[in-house]
């Protein structure tokens, strides 16, 4: 089911080389510096439930594909906001299977066939008539310890994860781990999202609750600049080496001091306009950055995602369900306020992510080819994916060098699909880098510390987790 | 002339997949769901008149590469509106051939070379030496029965092929296929351009006549409506089972009920802005997706061309001679309003076309993932070739899978070229899959299985045309 | 160092093709349409000085990857504003070779690693170990005559190389070519820039100098455009075919007549607004088309760069020094305006470059491949790599054809890397042609003829050097 040739170029002898050098980092341990699994899943160690809660119903890229061409997301399993009845964990798999030639050609596909086959030994293909069996063989191996979340880490070689949480999250998992001494491997990512974004609902009483949190006066600036720093410094004790923020666009902006409390002021009443929601988040990603200069975290930018654009899902079953879209991103304009006042800032690092593919040789490449703050995220979501991989490749290393790429992440809630995921990633180098042996730019051996590097050096030293 | 391994990828093991897969492909009958063929030619089946009326003067893509290297459109037998003369056919022929080295690189040759190959057995290449000699070949040729418009129908293979009507068009020809028993072979499909922008200058005249047509009171909006709802069963007795809209942007609006009538008002008025015209056109796609949810017509959407940026031309030869340019889109943002409100209506299907390659991995094939409503039209116009085929797959088939992609269509109105189109989709296509099998990540069975699927089902299943 | 075949694709035959197509052009004349060399280098016939200020301190594509990872300019030679001292030529040139390996997989590698071999017989790869030797014999080699400036015009092969002036340049270098008999061996351009951006804050200042230059009353509408007609004159006496622009947008404009001269008394006064500055430089486009159509000047504009996106840098050094980023361009809205008014005109070349790889395939050879005045230059600063060659063959053939490219140019102030950059072309036009081949679209006389067009003749034509 998995040839070890898979995914390596066609011409025979740049395919050899492309094998040697993914032999050489394919055991390298995964590094994985950005991602959505469960802390408390590392803390609490529990076994998974079932073959449906493993692959189908939290995996967004699966529900989306299967809700495209009709299926209805109650026979698949997925929760409704109302509580109405959805189908069983095993039906739900049963009517996945049946329609898992929908996934021929995507990294889905390709993700879950090698987590059935490494987490589990599957070798037959998935299937309706291979589903139940499947189904039972899944559950049976769930029962032995070794499927468990942190032997999972074991097993597949994870030096180091982090996971994910907003500025209000309560950090009990990372407590609990950091009692059983895991805080330098699980590591928490500050997340603000929560207490950045005048659009949510809830952002003024969320605001209030990072006051209370921090003991500091949020309705102040000063006060709630005061009270990330402190935030910071929590997340920080449980691991975090880096800060995440989620944005529809990559707008900074850089007020100047009076302006910045009306600001706050207005985004607070109830009169805030679009535009003033819109300024807000601008701002708030400069004052991040600001932050990251005083107390060394690295800060992530993901943006040019429209979410929930389909407001019934939304009202039925909540958010990241599958409706959220890419949209266009303008780098060079957005990000000029922040870089302008920080790109130059020593230790400051930025790692920037974006889904539109036509900013990376346009803009992307070419800033941070020339910004020492900025690197490249890799090809996140939707590109992360073996034509993803190259494109990305193709379009970056021209102007930006392998050195201002930030290695890979995986970004996935999916716990099984981090090996193949970083596999696919490591094949995907192997290949790109064998092209350039096989076309005389590159030596071998040139090729081969590049390779390592982008596998693990990268991302270790993009994300300060080298001691890690 | 023509290799057999034509278009096939350069590695030899990969070629020897991509042959097997294109041979069993090959000679699958041709469903052509969309162009604009002649429908008179089918009812009247007459003889073509000559190579330069066949391949020349009605192509456009053709007459601007003559015309951007300096040749002049009188040389070449385009028709003046002001009548004076043109070179004849045989004059602009020979012209033609002289430059026909312009062509290299570029699908048009392709075309033009297996056509006069196909159709003429013409073996020698096309130039200033063979110009009068292959007009005189073809012209020869054309006196036989089996070149005549039905015959070359059944000679292609072709199973069914649509042919494009505005919504005033009296239908004359289709009538006659009727009593011919072709409706189910020849079919019409819905295009209101004619009666949906308000920027024709007889837009208003237009309207009054649909009314008119269908005994309906087109200046009320409920009217309008219902005119289309008439006009469209019409059409569908003559075999339509889709609509087609080309508009400049993929802009939808859903305006509230008491907001149309004035919009109708205004459009109607001397005084309409161009943002009213931009707002009708945009609240007529929606209403259009109302209609097929109700008549289970498929939509199809052409977006994103500046037509006739060469106002000199369109004076003096009017418009389709080659000025009409791609423009950026958003697909996002403009098709949100239509598919918050119909993208998960059971039965309806929109197939949305566009020249902005940019859209394709950032916003269509997302999109195209998660609606249900949402099927990817297959590459267009400038992208009808083999590098745009190539991009195309590139671009679509991780978000997307192969089962929301439209399959393929011609969308032309060079009967001849037809078999050669199709030929070069299947030779793309087979090209794709077999790198995909080649590189371990396809199966060949089910490599053969999308092959098929791609050359004929996913069109009827797309168009609605499975019982053809 | 230099593998006979780099470059070439990897598939052996589709290589042998590669390989015969190159070596029929890899020693044809070098034709340099358009480019940054210091014409006094021609006229004086200096010796260069050293390795640092050859291949460091004026290479901004260099400069800026080693400040991407935190190198510092002071430690790399780069001069300072404030005179404060930076590093010496050696210290600099250890310290760049140190970090030689940041330039793996980009094309500055290829073109250093290129040059040091061709011009100074270096056979040892460049690092910390052999910088010091590397630079003792660059030094020593430079003693030499064989790499005074001229020889080096005679050992490259290059016929004809183009510098560019900015309108108010004093032309020295030029007075003295011409003595010297080199006026059409080395010609000027006609870059108005310094006259045309009402955003320098010396326009005001610039444009009357051009009136006392020319004798022309600079702040009457007419009297500037006579102006400009009289200095292109003197320009054309020097050499000069073309002229260039290099502007933020391609946005172009067609004034009324009675509205230009408000337009120039608006921008001379204190009160102009963004919008009159960006009208201006619309408007001055599309008069210099006007000039170029009676004077036949090829024209040429460079669109779509963000120029000194560090402030810190320009104030502290100066212009070009790695902090100018592409941005978005728009060509069929903004370069309307002039194509309606000009895109036909008998005579009238247009050579668009622009450093937005979308708008290749989607607008640029859409409208090179409709109207005839336009032409498409080739890949360009960022684009002007190996991958970016590929790219835009890939994106601009199909539509374009190859009659409607511009062939290359080199677009360089270092002299050295003239004949890599060309070579590097050479290889990747014999690669695609390659491809066509072996897959059967292209005979190999064909490709022949077509490599040996793109190599030489087609910058021949478009600059209109052909009896150069």
């Amino acid at each position: 089911m998995l040839h070890p040739d898979r995914l390596f170029p066609a011409d025979p002898t740049t395919r050899r080389i492309a094998r040697e050098l993914y032999e050489a980092i394919a055991d390298l341990p995964i590094v994985s510096p950005h991602g959505h699994t469960d802390p408390s899943w590392f803390a609490q160690n529990p076994r998974f439930e079932d073959a449906a809660s493993l692959f189908l119903t939290p995996d967004h890229y699966v529900l989306r594909m299967l809700r495209s061409r009709g299926l209805d997301y109650d026979d698949l399993g997925v929760p409704r906001r109302d509580g109405a009845p959805v189908a069983a964990p095993r039906a739900a798999w049963k009517h996945f299977a049946a329609h898992y030639d929908l996934f021929l050609g995507t990294p889905s596909r390709l993700w879950i066939d090698h987590a059935l086959n490494w987490g589990f030994g599957i070798e037959e293909p998935l299937n309706e008539h291979t589903a139940d069996r499947i189904f039972d063989q899944i559950g049976e191996r769930l029962k032995s310890d070794d499927l468990r979340p942190r032997s999972v880490l074991d097993r597949a070689g994870i030096e180091v994860i982090a996971t994910t949480e907003f500025a209000l999250d309560p950090l009990e998992p990372q407590a609990e781990l950091e009692k059983l001494g895991l805080t330098q491997r699980v590591r928490t990512t500050y997340r603000p999202d929560d207490v950045c974004d005048p659009d949510r609902p809830d952002f003024a009483e969320n605001l209030a609750r990072l006051g209370a949190l921090t003991d500091c006066d949020t309705r102040q600036w000063s006060g709630m600049i005061e009270a990330h720093r402190r935030r910071r410094a929590t997340f920080r004790r449980f691991g975090a080496t880096a800060t995440d923020h989620g944005v529809p666009t990559a707008h900074t902006a850089d007020l100047a001091e009076p302006d910045k409390q009306p600001l706050l002021d207005r985004v607070l009443s109830q009169n805030a306009t679009p535009e003033d929601a819109r300024l807000f988040r601008a701002q708030m990603l400069t004052e991040m950055a600001a932050l990251s200069v005083e107390d060394g975290m690295v800060m992530q930018i993901h943006a040019g995602v429209r979410r929930n654009t389909d407001p019934t899902l939304m009202r039925e079953r909540g958010p990241d369900r599958g409706a959220d879209i890419p949209v266009p991103v303008s780098p060079v304009q957005d990000l000029a306020p922040l870089l302008t006042r920080f790109g130059t800032a020593p230790g400051f690092q930025l790692i920037f992510f974006c889904l539109d593919e036509t900013a990376y040789a346009r803009e992307l490449a070419p800033m941070a080819g020339y910004w020492p703050a900025l690197l490249l995220g890799p090809p996140w979501w939707f590109h992360d994916s073996p034509r993803g991989i190259a494109r990305y490749l193709d379009a970056v290393v021209e102007s930006a060098g392998f050195y201002n790429l930030a290695g890979f992440n995986d970004d996935t809630r999916a716990l099984l699909s981090i090996p193949v995921r970083h596999d696919v990633w490591r094949r995907g180098v192997a290949s790109f880098l064998a092209d350039m042996v096989e076309r005389k730019t590159l030596g071998q051996a040139q090729a081969q510390d590049i390779a390592r590097h982008l596998s693990t050096d990268a991302a270790r030293h993009a994300y300060k987790m080298d001691n890690a």
